[in-house]
């Protein structure tokens, strides 16, 4: 199996770009340990009160420079997405494994900031990440693919703290049509299910 | 139109508790607008070399008290789930408003860390968002409402940085089911539209 970084292509960059890439994984890393942290506090906790003003010192000296941005283009979307993106604080990160070219799983396991009801995965997380490995399952040929309907099953509640399995595999073509199917499993049950159409973008003819 | 706050029930707690759970929305405002920045960023910074050092002595120091917390039970969900959370730093937080008893609205912007393809919102971002409005508008009665199927349908992609307009409405009941439709929709016209099952839990019968 190889992951998703070896499926995309390299980070063709200067030894200096992929230093600052390297520093936003780990400003990732540390502030996902932060937002983790603030969900899981449970009594009153005297740090708390000031740890809005310390985040904000640093917020003040990033500020300046980046008021303009409209987008991030630094480095693929594989990069800094909020699934997989392990320049994102926000997402997993989810590591996504190919068993083959159209067959994608990961396992993982959702802590607190996931939470909808107590002790349970947030349906729509279930959502998100189902989408994002099943639109992993379909391999983009000479256009890109866009996701145009996607259905998902709840069958049973997922709990936080357990280990998830996700499988998602390209189950049919027809022109411009690809179909994908895919689960979230726990302890072997399926919990969540997906089914997905994806569209191969009309190449726009030169004129 | 009322918010969700109003809807729900109020925070029945004490001062010292109202003060504390305005600390924790203060500090996951605070790390939303870091979480943002390391997005933002499109040029080396040197600032960002440290930014992981200084997260984590402030991890470290808050690490200690809550290694064994396993659900967040200290407010009610609203306040610290992934989509409406004001105390959780991954949601945008979406403010709900309630048109009547069975139709709800939210007005927003995505900011880069929801990016998918370059410019536009994550695909399964959309679908995390529609679960949670369509689920809003379904009001639960004596028993608890599950999702138990969700159809996504992707018209346009949605841009990052306009407004965003999203509309849920519950649409039939059947005995224990209820159906509810909801829309995202930029400059009026719908982008990502929803349609979702949900299901009255049975109460289990006394023994």
């Amino acid at each position: 199996m190889t992951t998703l970084e070896h499926r995309a292509r390299p980070l063709d960059v200067s030894a200096a770009e992929q230093d600052y890439a390297a520093a936003l994984e780990r400003d990732a890393a540390a502030l996902r340990r932060i937002v983790d942290l603030t969900q899981r506090v449970d009594s009153n906790h005297p740090l708390f009160l000031e740890v809005a003003e310390r985040l904000d010192t640093l917020s003040e000296r990033l500020e300046n420079p980046v008021d303009t941005v409209t987008e991030t283009v630094r480095n693929p979307g594989w990069r800094h997405d909020p699934v997989s993106g392990v320049e994102n604080a926000i997402a997993l990160p989810l590591v996504l494994e190919f068993e083959d070219d159209r067959t994608v799983r990961a396992e993982f396991e959702f802590g607190l900031p996931y939470q909808g009801p107590n002790a349970f995965v947030h349906g729509g997380i279930s959502a998100m990440v189902l989408d994002h490995v099943l639109s992993a399952a379909v391999p983009p040929g000479d256009v890109p693919v866009v996701t145009a309907q996607l259905t998902i099953r709840y069958h049973r509640p997922v709990p936080l703290f357990v280990p998830v399995t996700m499988v998602a595999r390209e189950t049919d073509r027809d022109g411009r049509k690809v179909w994908a199917t895919g689960e979230l499993a726990v302890d072997g049950k399926v919990a969540v299910s997906a089914e997905g159409l994806f569209i191969e973008k009309k190449l726009k003819s030169a004129q």
